[in-house]
């Protein structure tokens, strides 16, 4: 990068040094989901057009993304920030889970989906945020989980075991699978 | 393996031709689901323990001890041999697909899984056997699918678009996910 900046012309190390200081100084997280944003409060919680009755939970801003490109959801988001790992030092204080909790008070939320990676940690995660969801007694919200499965485009013979089991297991009517409505 | 022969004690040969010899003569079709059996009707189909209730129907042999080896599927099978696919010239004559229509006029069957490959063969194939079934009229049977989804152990950004999207609109509620009773 050195090089380059040193061969190109003066004035393009001026305008990529203002854009790196302006990043650092306008970009900053979202006050209700804490994913980023150049404003108070982020375009996916200030659309009106987006679904207030959903949350789903995501590790970070990487993953929102990743969920976003799929254009199968309209919901709100929450970005942890993290994923429980005791390996890593990363504890429950360390995710913004309060502030989750704060919004699950509003009366509109009626489902919370998990979108977390489906390992150890993930799978970690997920129950311990059930269990405090659990506590503050609001048995009208849905708490649900992305299906894990075998791969669009995937032959069942080079699925692994664990995966095969679980999408057999977690089965969905062949209505629902072709007309992709949500449930 | 002709060098390796050569080298072995001529009644290894012997043996191994012998061998070769009763597979071709004494393994056959289950007449039942196909599957492959050195009997007239093969273990699956003959166990009592097994639920009469869910017929899996997959692709070939191999499929089927995938979904055997999860351990996850306690019910009957239906190979059909093959999958339509056009390009290679395997059209409805070629699968084995009377004789689930056959099957499924008993009253016991409460249940059809599908465990395709989640290609577009595998999605053509669903679809002509479920209207296949709709024109029986058994309006008491599910049809259902194997779920697809992010595979356990994977991350989301690493996931493609069409599966994660499918993964959330296919979503279960966290209390299935983690009992993993079936449903």
């Amino acid at each position: 990068m050195v090089l380059h900046l040193l061969k190109a012309a003066p004035e393009d190390a001026g305008r990529l040094g203002d854009a790196l200081i302006r990043l650092r100084k306008e970009i900053r997280y979202c006050a209700i989901c804490h994913s980023i944003t150049e404003k108070e409060i982020c375009d996916y919680c200030s659309d009106p057009n987006r679904d207030d009755s959903t949350i789903c939970v995501v590790e970070d801003i990487r993953d929102l993304l990743a969920v976003e490109n799929t254009s199968q959801y309209r919901g709100r988001y929450h970005v942890l920030g993290g994923i429980l790992s005791p390996m890593d030092g990363i504890g429950p204080d360390d995710l913004r889970l309060d502030s989750l909790l704060v919004r699950l008070k509003d009366e509109k939320i009626k489902e919370i989906i998990m979108a977390l990676r489906a390992t150890m940690e993930g799978d970690t995660t997920m129950f311990y945020i059930y269990k405090k969801i659990i506590q503050i007694h609001r048995e009208d919200i849905r708490f649900t989980t992305i299906a894990r499965g075998v791969s669009v485009g995937d032959e069942l013979e080079y699925a692994d075991e664990v995966t095969l089991g679980r999408s057999i297991l977690n089965r969905v009517p062949y209505e629902n699978s072709m007309t992709r409505h949500e449930r």
